[in-house]
C-alpha cells in the first residue's frame, strides 16, 4: 500500500479546514491519500488532467469538497470512472443548502456520493471510503468494525459519565 | 460471480417502480444483485438481522429506497460494515426535499451516500455500485467507462437530429 | 411514584443542555424520570433493548432528543407501544428545520408527537409528558392547570411592569 | 366506554376526508369519539367554549386537523389540560409547510403534538391518541402492540408477493 | 385627538425593543397610542376581552407583534371588526420565515395586513397605520407625505456625502 | 359615494381571475372600486401617473396583484400617501413564496400590507379594505362586524350538516 | 451579420421546448443564433472544446439552458471570455429552485448571468443578448427599444379590452 | 475612455462596502465608472431620471445593488434599453434568498442579470461588465482572459504552498 488510494481535491484553500478531517480520518485507517487544490472554473485544464488519469495512477476513490457552486465534483465524475464522494461546504449566505443541492442533484449517469454539510460529512467521507475500499481489501472491512465499535465505547462511556454526575450531584 | 453483491431494500411496495430502475442498470452492468420489502418501522427485527448478515452472505454493496421519515437506509448502516447507497423518493407533501435531508443528514460515524431525488438517483445508485465494485473487478471499471461512451453517442446522436430538423424545417 | 415514569433519552451529550430544561419541567411538576444517551447509529444494540423493555419497566412516555438526522426516537417508536414525544434540536448548517422534518414526517403506523425546535420544544414535551400522565392520574390535571395560571401571573406581572416604566419615564 | 375519549375537530369542512381516517383508525381501536366543524376565527366563542368544557365533558385527548394558518389547535390548547395533538393539512400554494410550521412551532408552555403533514398525519394521530389511552386502560397498550404485528404482517406478505413475482417472472 | 387611536400589543416582552419602534414612529406622526403585553396561548381571557373592547375603547388599528406561532393578532382579528397590523418577530430557529407564515396565511375572512420581518416591518406598520388614519384625519395624509419627503432628502444627503467622499478621495 | 374609493390594479390579465374576487366582495360591501391592468415593468409611466394621482382622485386604498417579480405595488406605494395592499398570486415555478417576499420584505418607509397567497388573500384584501374604511364610515364597520356573522353561520351550519348526516349513516 | 453571433446550448432535449423560445425571440431581433446539445457530464471533450473556441468563431453571447446539476454553463464559463446567460430550469422534483441555485451561486472570477426559471427567463435571455449586443451594433438598441414599446401596447390593450368588457356587461 | 461605461448604483449606502468591490475589479480591469446612491422607493424620480437618461450619458451598462426588496434595479430595466446587472446583498433575517428572488424572477420583458449573493455576486457583476464591453471593445476581451489566467495563478501557487506544507510538516 505505498501508493495513494484516495485523492482529496478541493476548489479553495477556504475548504482547507474541513478536508483536513478527511485526512486525519483515512490516516486512522492507515490509508495512504494525496491531497491538491484544484478549481474546476479557474484551472479547468488541471481538473481534466486530473480526473482523467486519477484511475491510472492508482487512484481508487476520490473525495471532493463543494464549496459554492461546486463543480468541481461534477467536473471530476464526468471523466473518470471512479466513485467520486461529494462533501458540501457550509456556505455564508445560504448555509450550505445551495452545496448540498449542487452535489446531491447530479444528472442520471454521473452519480456523486453526497455527505452530510460540513465536519459529519468530512468525517463521513473518510469512512465511505474506508467501506469501499473493504471491497477489496479484507481488512479495511475489519477495521471499519473496529472504528464503529470504538464510536460505541465512547457513547456508553459519556452515558456513564452523565450518570455518575447525577448520583453525585 | 453466483451470489447476489448488491441488496436493495425499501420500506415499502410504493418505492418498487423507482428501485426497480437500480435493478435494470445493475442488470446491464451484469451484477447479481437481490431485492427486499423491509420496514425500519414496522419490521425492526427484520431488518436489525438484514444489516448484520449482509456482509457475511457476500453482498458487497446496500442500495436503500429512503422514502418519507426514511430510517431504513440509516438502520442498516448502523449494523454493516459495508457501503449503504441511499435513493431519496419523491414525497407527496414536501416534494421529496424530506427524503433528501433524512438521508444525507446522518451523523458522523455513519455514512450513506445519497443520490438525487427519484430515477435519476435511482440510475446514479446503480452505477456507484458499478463503480465501488470497480475497485475489486477491473472489468467493472471498463463497463463504466464503456457505459459513460454510450450515454455521449447518445448526446450525440441527439444533436445531429436537432441539426437534421433545421435543415430541413 | 418511585419508578420513573418518563424516559428521556438523547443521541449524544451535546444535546443535554437542552434535555436538561426537560428534567428541570418534570421536576416541577413532580414526576420521576431516567435520562440516558443512547445512539441509535453507534449503539443500535443498547438502543433496540431500551426500547423493548421501557414499558415493561413501567415507563409511561419516552421524550428523545431529536439533532442530526435523529433516527433515534423512531428507532424507539418502532419497538414500544408507549407514547413518544420527540424534541427536534437546532442543528448548525440548516438551523434545525432537518430535525424537524426527521421528527415529525414518520410514516404511517409509528406516530411521534413533534415539539418546537430547541428550549421551547424542551419544555412543552415535558407539559405534555405531564398532560398524557394526567389521563391517569387526576392530581397531574390539576397541576397543569396550576402551571398555566402561573404562566399568566408571569404574563400579567409583566404588563404591569411595562405600564409602571411607561408612567414613570 | 360509553361517553367519546376523543375530541376530533377541525376548521372547515374541507379537512373532513383527511380528518375522516382518524375516526377510522379510532374505530379499529374501539376508541370512543366525537368530531365537530369549529373555526377558531370565524366561531371563536364557540372554539372558547369548546375548550375550557372539554376536560368536563370527560374527554381525554383532542386532535385538531391544522389547515392554513391553523389557529384552532393553539386557541384550544391555551384552554385546556388535555393533550392536544395537530395534524397539518397539505395546503394549494406552500403545500403543507405553513400548516406544518404554525403546529409545530407552538411557544412554551402550550404544546402540541404534531404530526406528519396530511394521511399519514390524520393515521399516526389516533394512534398516538391509543397509546396515551394506554397509559390508564392496560388493554389499549395491547391493542396498540397488536396494530404494530398486523404492519409487520403487511410488509412481510408484501415481501413474499414480490419474491414469487419475480420467480415466477 | 387625546384617546389612543392604535393599540401595540406583543406576546412576550422580548418583542418590547422592536415594537417600541412602532411606538417612536407613531409619536413622530403625533399619533397616540397605548402599548399591552397580552398572550393568546397564556391570558386567553385577557385577548379575548382587549379584542371585544378594541373598537369601543375608540381604537382605530390595533398592531400586534408576531413572535413564534404568533396567533395573537389572529385571536385578535377574529373579535374585532378593526384593521390588524401584524409586524412578524424574528426568530432563533427559522429565521422568522415561521413567524412571517403564520401572520400572512390568515384564511379567508381575517384579513391581517402583515409587514416585513423585523424593524423594518416595525417602522411600515407604524406608517400603515398613519396612512389607515388618513382616510379619516386629512392632516395625517399631509404628515404621511412630510415624512416621505424627509426620506427622500435622507438618501440625497447620503449621496451628496458619498460623493464627496470620492472627490476628495 | 359616488366616486370610485378603491383602487384595484395588477399587472397582467392572468391575474384577473383573482383579483374579481376582490371586486366581488367589495360590491357585497357596497364600495366603490375601479379596475386597471397597469404593469410596472411595461408601462411604467402609466404607473407612475396611476399612483401620483391616486389620492387626488378621491381613492382612499389600493389593492395591487403581485404575481411574479410583483415590482407594481412597490412602484405605487413609493408615490403615494394611501394604505397599498398586496395580494401575493400563486406562482408556476416556486408556488408563490417569490410574490409573497417581493409583496412582505418592503423597506422602511414604504410599507405594503400583505395578505395570504392566492383567493384567500384576495378575499382578506377587500375585507380589509373595508375595515379601513371603516375608520372614516361607521356603516362600514357594522357591515364588517355582519359579514364576520355571516361566516360564522356558514361554519356552525356545517357542523350541523356534518352532524345529520353522522346520525343519519 | 451572416455568422452567428449568439450560441444556445442545452446539456439535453428535454431542455429544446424552453430553449427555443430564446431561439424565437432572437429571430424577432433579427439576430444570427446556432443551437446545440451538449453534455457536460457526458460529453465533456465537447464542452471544452466548444467553450474554447466560442469567441474564435465569432460568437459574441452563450445563452445556456440549465436544468437538474446545471454544470454545463459554469464549464462554458470557465473556458471563454464571452458573456454567459443561464436560464435555469423547472425540474420535477424541486421546482427549479435546484436548478436556480447552481446558476447563480457561481464562485467569484466565473459570472453567469441568470435569468428568472423557465419560460420568462427564456424570453429574457434573448432580450439581454440584444442588449448587450447593444454595446457594438446601435440598431440593435432601438430594437430593444421598440420591443419595450410593443410589450407597453400590449399592456394597454388588455387594459382598454378589460373596460370595454366592464362597460358591456 | 473618458466618460463613464459603466453605472453602479445601490438603493441604501449600508450597501456601500459591497459596491465598493464592484469598483475595486472595474478599476483593475480600467473601466472608467459612477457610482450613485438612488432608491426606488424614496427617490422615486431621480430613480426614473437616472434610468431614462443612462444610455445617452454614455453608459453601457448598469450594475444594481439589490438588498431587501430589491425594486432598484427593475424600476431602473424597465426605463433603459441597456443591459441592467443585478447584485443580490445578504439580507440580516432571510440569508439574501428574498434579494435573490426579487433580482431573479424579473417577468419576460425586464431581464436583470442575476450575480450570486454578496461579495463573489460583486466581483462577477464587473467581470460580466467587462465581458459586455468586450463586445464592442477588442481589448476587454483579453483583459478578460488575462484576469483569468491571473486566477488559475492564484490557484496554482496555493496548490504548491499546501505541498510544501505537507512536505515540511
Amino acid at each position: 500500500m505505498n501508493k495513494a488510494l484516495v485523492g482529496i481535491i478541493m476548489g479553495s484553500d477556504s475548504d482547507l479546514n474541513v478536508m483536513k478531517k478527511v485526512a486525519h480520518i483515512l490516516e486512522k485507517f492507515g490509508i495512504r491519500y494525496e491531497i491538491n487544490i484544484i478549481s474546476a472554473h479557474r484551472t479547468p485544464h488541471l481538473a481534466h488532467d486530473y480526473a482523467v488519469n486519477s484511475a491510472n495512477r492508482g487512484l481508487e476513490v476520490i473525495i471532493a469538497g463543494a464549496g459554492g457552486a461546486a463543480h468541481l465534483a461534477g467536473v471530476i465524475a464526468a471523466l473518470t470512472p471512479l466513485p467520486v464522494i461529494g462533501v458540501p461546504m457550509q456556505t455564508q449566505s445560504l448555509g450550505g443548502i445551495d452545496s448540498f443541492f449542487f452535489t446531491a442533484q447530479m444528472p442520471a449517469g454521473v452519480p456523486e456520493a453526497t455527505m452530510a454539510i460540513g465536519n459529519a460529512g468530512a468525517e463521513n467521507a473518510a469512512i465511505l471510503a474506508a467501506q469501499i475500499l473493504g471491497t477489496k481489501f479484507a481488512e479495511m472491512r475489519e477495521k471499519v468494525n473496529a472504528y464503529k465499535s470504538e464510536l460505541a465505547e465512547q457513547v456508553k462511556e459519556k452515558n456513564r459519565r452523565l450518570h455518575e454526575k447525577q448520583n453525585n450531584g
